[in-house]
C-alpha cells in the first residue's frame, strides 16, 4: 500500500461553510472523518447529512488521535481553540487551519502547541456568498488554489499530509510563506473589500442617493459586489492584517487623490482636444487598462 | 394619423457603436434614418449592412431636413461638429446627443447653434465593451436607462420628440437637468471608474504583482473591470465633467485614509476578541453592506 492511499484520520473543528465541506470531500475521497462544532446542533446537522463520519461530543474527543486536526472557525477564535486542543492532541498530530491570514494564526501555533505536534498553515482561496453547513459542498475546493504555508519547523512529511488533504479535496496546492501569503492577499483580495467599501459607503451612504439611483448600472453593482461580504469575517481579516492592508489602504488612497489632482488640471473642454495634458491622463487610462488585460486570461 | 405614428426622419451623425445601434433601431420601428460618419468606408457598411436608408457623402447632406439630428462621436468632437452642422440645419430641427456628459455640450449648442433650432440633450445608460459599427445591436437600448435633458429653450414638442425616438429604440426615459445629470453619473459611474483604475495601478502596476498572482481571484477580477473600459472615452468624460469626478475622487480618498487609520488603530490580534475597537470596525462594515444590499434589486 502506498503512503498516498492510507487513510487519514482528519479531525475538522468548526462546521461552517468552508469546514463542513471540506469535511464532505474528504470523506468522500476514502478519509475517516471526525467532525466538531461548538453547538450540538450543528453535531447532528453534520452527522444526519452524512458530512462526516462521526461527530462526538467533546472537543478532547473529537481531536484524540487524528492524523490531522484542521481548524476551521473565525480567525479571531484559533487561539483560544490551539488553547482548549492542545492537551488532547497525540504526538505526530498535525495541525493546519483555512483561516484568511496565516502570521497571527502561525504565531499562536508556534507559542502554544505542545512540541510532539506540528503545525502547517492553510488557505483554501473558496468561499461563497452563503454561509453555513447547509450550504456545503464537495466541489466548493475543485480547481482553486490551496495555499500551505509550513512552519519552520515542519517535517516535509506533515506538509506532505496537508498537500494531501488540499490535493483530495480537487485544489491545486502553493506554497508560501506566511508573511508573504497575507502580504499577497492584502493586495489582491483584502484592500479591494476595503476599496469596494469605501466607494459603496461614498454612494449608497449619501443622503442623495436616491436622486443618483436612476442613472445607477451595472458597472456600480460590480466594483460594489465585495462589499457585500461577511463583515465579521472582513473584520477579523483587518485585525490580523493590520499593517498590510493599511499600508495598501494608504496606497490607494493616495493614487486616487492623484488621479483627482490630474483630473482638477484638466484642459477647458472647449480646448481640450489635441492637447499634451489630455494625451497624459488618456495614456495613464491606457497603460493601467493594458496591465489589467494582460492579467484578466489568467483571472479564476 | 396621432403624432405618436408620424414618421420621423432622423439624422445619426457618428456610427460608432451607439450611433450604430440607434440608427438601426429606430429604422426598425419605422423611422426614415439618414447615417453620417466621417469615413467613407463607414457609410459604405452602414448602408451594405441596412442599418440605415440612406449615407450621403456630405455633412450638409446628411442632416438637410431632419426633425431630428443625433450627434453621436466622442464627446470632445461634438462642439466641432456643432459648428460644421450649423450652417446646413433646417427651421424646427431638434438637434440632440448621446454623449456621457451633459453640461458642456448643452452650452456648446446654446452658443452656437441658430436660434432656428432647438437642443435637447440626450444619454443613452447603454454600452458594450466591443466597440465599433459591426457590433450594432438593435437590442442594445432595450430596457436601459435614457435620459433626456431639454434644455430651457426647447419647446414640449421638440422634448417630445426626443423622448418617442428613445422609448422607440425601447428605452424607459428620464428627465434630469444637465447639472444633476453630471453630478449623478459622476457619483455612480465616473467616479467608480477611477477608482476601479487606481485599483488596478497599485495591483497590476507593481512589480511584484507576479508574486500575488496566484492567490488572486474573482473579486479582483469584478472590482477591476471597469477599469478595461475605453481610455479615451473615459479621458474625454474627465474633461466635461472634471469637477464633480476630481470631488468624487477626493471624497472616495478621504474615505479610504480614513479606513487605513481605523485598521492601524485596531487591537492587537491576540486581545481583540470582544474590544470595542472591534465593534466599531465591524459595525461599519455591516451599516456599508446593509446600504448595498438594499439597492441590489434595483441594479440593472
Amino acid at each position: 500500500m502506498s503512503s498516498q492511499s492510507i487513510r487519514l484520520r482528519v479531525s475538522v473543528i468548526g462546521l461552517g461553510l468552508i469546514g463542513a465541506s471540506a469535511a464532505a470531500a474528504w470523506k468522500q475521497a476514502g478519509h475517516f472523518v471526525v467532525g466538531w462544532g461548538p453547538r450540538s446542533a450543528t453535531r447532528d446537522a453534520a452527522r444526519a447529512r452524512g458530512l462526516v463520519d462521526t461527530a462526538p461530543d467533546t472537543l478532547a474527543e473529537a481531536v484524540a488521535n487524528a492524523d490531522v486536526v484542521v481548524l476551521a472557525p473565525p480567525v479571531l477564535a484559533i487561539r483560544q481553540l490551539i488553547r482548549d486542543i492542545a492537551p488532547h492532541l497525540s504526538t505526530g498530530t498535525v495541525v493546519t487551519d483555512v483561516a484568511s491570514t496565516k502570521a497571527s494564526v502561525e504565531e499562536w501555533a508556534r507559542d502554544i502547541l505542545p512540541p510532539n505536534v506540528e503545525w502547517v498553515g492553510g488557505h483554501p482561496m473558496a468561499g461563497r456568498e452563503t454561509a453555513g453547513l447547509e450550504h456545503a459542498d464537495t466541489a466548493l475546493f475543485r480547481n482553486r488554489v490551496w495555499v500551505v504555508v509550513p512552519s519552520i519547523s515542519a517535517s516535509a512529511a506533515s506538509v506532505d499530509r496537508v498537500v494531501r488533504l488540499a490535493t483530495d479535496a480537487g485544489s491545486k496546492v502553493i506554497t508560501m510563506k506566511a508573511d508573504e501569503h497575507d502580504m499577497a492577499v492584502a493586495k489582491v483580495s483584502h484592500v479591494p473589500f476595503m476599496v469596494s467599501t469605501a466607494l459603496s459607503d461614498a454612494v449608497f451612504g449619501n443622503a442623495r442617493f436616491a436622486d443618483w439611483a436612476p442613472v445607477a448600472a451595472t458597472g456600480l453593482r460590480d466594483i460594489t459586489r465585495l462589499a457585500s461580504g461577511d463583515a465579521t469575517m472582513h473584520r477579523d481579516i483587518c485585525v490580523t492584517n493590520r499593517d498590510n492592508i493599511a499600508k495598501g489602504l494608504e496606497e490607494v488612497s493616495a493614487v486616487l487623490a492623484d488621479l483627482a489632482r490630474q483630473v482638477r488640471e484638466l484642459p477647458n473642454p472647449a480646448t481640450a482636444l489635441g492637447t499634451r495634458e489630455l494625451d497624459v491622463l488618456g495614456q495613464t487610462f491606457r497603460r493601467i487598462k493594458h496591465d489589467r488585460d494582460g492579467w484578466l486570461p489568467n483571472a479564476k
